[in-house]
Formats: C-alpha cells, structure tokens, sequence
C-alpha cells in the first residue's frame, strides 16, 4: 500500500521508522563481517561498530518516544541491497587482504548511507523543533562519520597488502 | 556463482562493472524523478544530473577500456534497493512540498553511495598506478560531490515550505 504523507513531520517519522529497520539490518549483518575480516584491525572495527550499532537502535527508538510515535520499523530497502553487496564479498573466493579491502568498501557504502540518512534527519528534526530527537540523531550521525574514517585508517594499511 | 579475486586489480575491475551498472540504473530513474518532482529547482538539478550521468557512464566505460577490460556491467544490488525507496516516495500520497524533501532525501542516499564508490575506486586505482582510470573516475567523484552540494541548497527552500 502506498504511503501518505501530509506534512514533513509525517515524512520525518517515516525516516525514522526506516532507519530503524536500517540499523537492525546492519547489527545482524556486522558480526558475519567480523567474522570474514582477516585482518585483527579490521575485526575490531567492525566489534566497535557492532556496539555502537546496538546503541543507535536504542536511540532511534528514544527519539521515536520522545514524539509518542510507536516504535515500528519499515522495512529499509536501500540498506538491504548495500547489505547483500556485502554477503556477495563474504561468499567470493578471494585472498583474505584483497577481501579485507572489499569488505571496507562495502561497510562505507553503508556508512555513507548511514550519514546521508543522519543528515536529512537532523535538518527536519532541527526545523520542526523536535529538539529531544535531534539530540539521539546528532549522536548516531556522530558515531557513523566516525566509523567511516576508522574504516579509511584501517584500509590504508589493508590497501598496501593487497 | 561467486565472484574470485585474486588481486587488488580483481577488486577494482569488479567495482568498475558494479558501477557502471549503478550509474546505468540511475541513468533510468532520473526522468521519473524529474517528472515527480514539483519544485522547477528541483526538476533543474534532476536533469542537470541526468545528462552528467550519461557522461559518467561513458567514463567509466572509457576506464576499463584504458585496462583492456571489456566495458561488461555486474548488476549493481545496492543502488537497486536505493531507487526502490525513491520508487516508493513517487508512488507515495504525499503534499508536494513534503513529496519534493523525501525525493531529495532518496537522491541524497544515492549520491553519498556514489561518492563512497568513487572514492574507493580512485584510492584503489591511484595504488594501482591507473592513471587514466583515475582521471575518468575524479571527474565522476567531483561531479557526485557538486549534485549533493545542490541538492542541499534546493531542499533549504523546498523544507522551508514543507
């Protein structure tokens, strides 16, 4: 059935109920990342952000609250296909470095995602006042930009050896 | 069946094709984005991008050429799931104002997947020592970077009015 949006409010909700759909997707898919990553950065990076994952859930689900909105999910199409790019990386038969390198560019297709996403949030939340969701918002886009320039350190050292 | 990898080349060979399934994808989408959209601005930056896309098509092929690399694509997932969402936004009963943010929301998931891609292409390529792939694939990352720059401007009118 096809949405209705009335107002931009309507639209941020939905965003929201998408993105929540969107970091569930991405906290089952991270430790069967972990698990292909060869190199014991890599690993790491991608346990951090599986932490840091689980708390962004959380804080879509305060800033759903904070407007008395349910805390639905919709399913998020776009991070299912960035998702599948991953599994398609995971199942190749290729040299664990040149993996490692496949498998970072993956996660920062998703990580730029993520950032895409955090900033259309912010600057709806920011003009309909909606200051308690913001705040979560501002913390999640914080954490994903941070992430993605881990991920470019990491790949550095990766690229080198491949 | 899954993809092999041998080296760091493989990798960026892959990428290659996967994108110029991407920018093929969007080459389609944008039209129908353009007719959905309602704000003039908005249309403007959907067609100016149209016809960059066209071009970065002709780029990427002219970059596996430059490899004798035949100018195959490998159906890209990621950006698939990305225009369902913008597919879903133009099917949707919206406002146009509210129809225009969430078209320029979708288009801005597309450009950040590109601008992640292409950075990871030139990176990859510059270890490489492709240079005349990695001219093509800068000028495609610029032009990515300057259409998210204008879609952010475009939407400071089109949400104030959301």
């Amino acid at each position: 059935m096809a949405a209705t949006f009335n107002d931009l409010q309507d639209a941020f909700v939905f965003e929201l109920r998408d993105t929540l759909s969107a970091e569930k997707q991405i906290l089952k898919a991270l430790p069967k990342m972990t698990k292909a990553a060869s190199s014991s950065d890599l690993k790491k990076a991608f346990e951090k952000h599986h932490k840091e994952t689980q708390e962004h859930v959380q804080r879509i689900e305060s800033a759903l609250g904070s407007l008395q909105e349910s805390v639905r999910a919709h399913e998020c199409e776009g991070i299912k296909g960035l998702l599948k790019e991953g599994e398609e990386i995971i199942e190749a038969n290729a040299e664990s470095e040149v993996s490692d390198a496949l498998l970072i560019a993956a996660a920062q297709k998703v990580e730029h995602y993520e950032i895409a996403t955090y900033g259309t949030l912010c600057t709806w939340g920011e003009l309909l006042g909606f200051d308690d969701a913001v705040d979560y918002l501002k913390r999640n886009l914080g954490e994903e930009k941070h992430a993605d320039e881990k991920l470019t350190q990491v790949a550095e050292k990766v690229n080198a050896n491949a």
